[in-house]
């Protein structure tokens, strides 16, 4: 028996085997698609290359597009390739690759972008494809093996599998035999419709209330292919002295926070973001202080191998195992010792505020950039060019117990190597509102916002994550600020509205965001 | 024996009981204070007033500073009492009154706003009152009984009365002898911390998951005052045709989304802000074709009595019964008819994240403005000025299962009756991001959000919310902003940056937001 025809538990459905070819006539023009996949974990592979070589070889980039409902971003050798051949209509929530950027942004590509958390029962709830009555028309699901029942054993992400598998009319999985069954690693619930919710009885990070598989009417698999590509993940490159600092910064007020009493000796679960910084933190709690450490985040990455390596990690919740080749390779070698610590959630749980405020979650993300009284700006550069999306960073800031957004001070330009302050006066784009974020953090220092008025924030802001090459700037605008509203007597948070984006005009003009002053 | 000393049913507490003129050496300036009172009902009446009038008697104004932690709202005969002695130095979370919202615009007063429910949980971890190990010197609660233990059976409203009494060293108690006992109203859970806190199991609108008292350690109790006054309570205007319309919308919407099978026919857990367009909405329910309607809420105001009266409400639950006078009086002649079907929560529950998503809550709330791309400002006038403050509206618009806001498209100024657009290109403040809602109505119509990208969802705002006159200013707005981005490839949320606020700057200077263009 083929390993294929091993890992597919119920035999009734090997009649389903075929080519990937022999599935593109169930693809039409204009449908909505769900695919599995998160961060770039775990999505189909052969399906959508093999519809792609289909639509090239037939000249029929424009006439065969569709709506894609997925977890988050997925490989870009298939997401640019379907931007590329115009394949790609509208887009939820999320994505990563250059070709499907510029679609987005030229007006090609309806992408959208919610919450994390709300997208997965929004896409539930039917509301997405509303003219579709709210189902899909077709997903495709990367799965490692089916039970005798027909469940589906995913493999390295959930996302929004559960929703799309209830919502779907047809499903093609595709079954990968390139890497183990990860069949117990998953802890799977299905959205029920209000009023007939139930709670979520999640009172420890490790608790697991649900399947290890997803419940599926085999009437609706359609088509089951081979895969034989294993997931690519992600690299991480290495922390470099800016993000170290800032590592520095948050490794030391959660100490404070422990002495002051307001923090478990053990922190509380720890939700960390992707990039640079993330793993500067991660790579400190390496070496840091703390012990019996747990996490509760969307995505595992390489550095939290090396926490559980360390004997510092207990347990860690997540939706996707967002690892490198390497870091996968480290896992299946060790796969009891690490399988053993973690569980993969639907994102409608693992970025649900319910467990996420339950918990006590201390959450860690980095933005485009924050002004100085404590709004966040995650997705939009000048208010209008999309780079990814959301994400769940919302999710995490509004529902943590410390909610905290780290960036670097300034960025280069071509012209400036500080031509660009992540601290501005008042960002472009707001996704994380003043109403959200306790801490703010930079290279420079930790701005600490917890119960200070906006004034008040303001001032902490300036002094402690600004650039110096900022800062009298900045402060400038401040002062200016309060004494223009308070004569007027509108300031409660001042601002000079008409010059409030001065700052990002003199970077277009001038390739730098340090100008003269601001009359 | 007095009603005061058969209220407090243990005993042990009656040599606690003095006038209140004698509690004022309990006062120091400096102080971190906590309130009972939310909407403005079941605040303290009689303390803080001689409290002020001591100021006033001895000249104190400026020497007697405090800090205010309370639930919402408070009586302006208070609030505004103490701005204008310079009584209030900060102020949390939201307030009411010309007085204190001078000071709060002309930096006098300290004020923030966060989540109300992350406000509540926020003071219970000690967040605000950092300096002070994480305490409130003192509370003034109303009360209306104490049970034999020592229980705290609140009055018209629960709002953080619960957190206070767990973070204060010292307890005031107000015992209001003017109304009834409210005892059995109220469902009390305290704040647990984290990594401590578990699940609250609430999986209808009326489950009882608590106390009908806050327990309280006798000991942190310093004084007892009798106090003689009802609350004044709120009072509404007659919706007028405007809000008629809005309500108009609005019902037939959800009429349409029970037929499509994505609302029950007794729709779900209903929340309504407060203001002329809520009472429309619920008194077009009253008269409407929806049966077994439950409340999950945070006020509850006149018109949801005459909801019951109807016999299509079935159950309420809410923080606090904001009525008119007239409103109590109903009440209280028809006390078991409206008791048996009302529950008062913690506001840390009413609107915490949890009980909202997992009910489904259908909410409404009114913002200041909206823009095109579907974010909102329901705090800062001009991006500057507080009103009152964020209040719930962001709990609610975040985890509802339909995110509504509903506002008048125009509203008038001195020289235009159509001088303000509420929908703009790009809001002044933001509270509530794209990420959030989902509908947005005016009289001219409404705008289903859903599922769609930036761009769609500007044409859809514009085309049915947007005031005829304001249209081909926003459609002019919306093409120059795609035609620029799209040639920069910045084009997913098309905005012109520089001149985004162009109306307000023409409303500035000429009295109106009608302008003749945009170059």
């Amino acid at each position: 028996m083929s390993e294929l025809h091993k890992r597919i538990r119920r035999s009734s459905l090997h009649e389903k085997i075929m080519s990937p070819e022999e599935t593109i006539p169930l693809f039409k023009n204009g449908m909505d698609l769900g695919w599995s996949g998160f961060t770039p974990v775990g999505y189909p592979k052969v399906v959508p290359a093999i519809l792609a070589d289909y639509v090239e070889k037939n000249a029929l980039q424009g006439k065969m597009r569709f709506n894609l409902y997925i977890g988050a971003s997925i490989g870009v050798e298939i997401e640019d390739r379907w931007a590329s051949l115009k394949m790609t209509d509208k887009r939820w929530p999320y994505q990563t690759g250059k070709v499907i950027q510029k679609g987005v942004n030229n007006g090609e590509v309806r992408m959208g972008d919610k919450h994390l958390s709300l997208y997965a029962q929004d896409l539930g709830y039917g509301f997405y494809t509303k003219e579709n009555g709210g189902k899909l028309d077709l997903a495709i699901i990367e799965v490692t093996g089916i039970t005798e029942d027909g469940g589906l054993i995913l493999a390295g992400s959930v996302g929004v599998t559960t929703e799309i598998v209830q919502i779907a009319k047809k499903i093609i999985l595709e079954v990968n035999t390139s890497i183990p069954s990860f069949e117990g690693l998953h802890d799977i619930v299905m959205l029920d419709l209000p009023p007939h919710r139930t709670p979520y009885l999640i009172s420890k990070v490790e608790d697991r209330i649900g399947t290890t598989y997803v419940p599926c009417d085999p009437d609706k698999i359609v088509a089951i292919v081979e895969s034989r590509f294993p997931d690519n993940g992600r690299a991480l490159s290495a922390p470099d002295e800016c993000s170290e600092q800032i590592a520095g910064h948050i490794l030391e007020f959660l100490q404070h926070e422990v002495k002051s009493g307001r923090l478990p000796k053990n922190l509380l679960p720890i939700q960390s973001g992707v990039g640079n910084i993330a793993n500067a933190v991660v790579g400190g709690l390496v070496t840091g202080p703390f012990n019996n450490l747990k996490v509760w985040t969307e995505v595992i990455q390489d550095t939290m191998l090396d926490l559980f390596d360390s004997g510092k990690l207990e347990f860690a919740s997540s939706t996707s195992l967002s690892l490198s080749a390497d870091g996968f390779r480290r896992l299946y070698e060790n796969w009891d010792f690490y399988t053993s610590r973690v569980v993969l959630r639907p994102m409608q749980i693992s970025n649900n505020p319910e467990p996420i405020r339950r918990l006590g979650v201390i959450s860690m993300n980095t933005p485009v950039e924050f002004d100085i009284y404590g709004h966040a700006n995650s997705t939009l550069v000048m208010g209008s060019r999309m780079i990814n999306g959301i994400g769940g960073s919302g999710d995490f800031s509004r529902n943590a117990y410390l909610s905290i957004m780290h960036s670097p001070s300034t960025r280069p330009t071509k012209t400036d190597p500080h031509g660009i302050t992540c601290v501005v006066p008042k960002v472009t784009h707001v996704d994380h509102t003043e109403h959200d974020l306790d801490i703010l953090v930079t290279e420079q220092g930790l701005a600490d916002m917890r119960g200070l008025c906006p004034r008040d924030r303001a001032q902490v802001v300036i002094d402690r994550c600004a650039h110096p090459h900022y800062r009298p700037l900045l402060q400038d605008y401040f002062d200016r600020s309060q004494r223009e509203c308070f004569a007027k007597g509108m300031g409660h948070q001042p601002h000079m509205l008409f010059a409030a984006y001065a700052m990002q005009k003199n970077l277009l003009e001038e390739g730098t965001m340090r100008m003269a002053g601001w009359s």
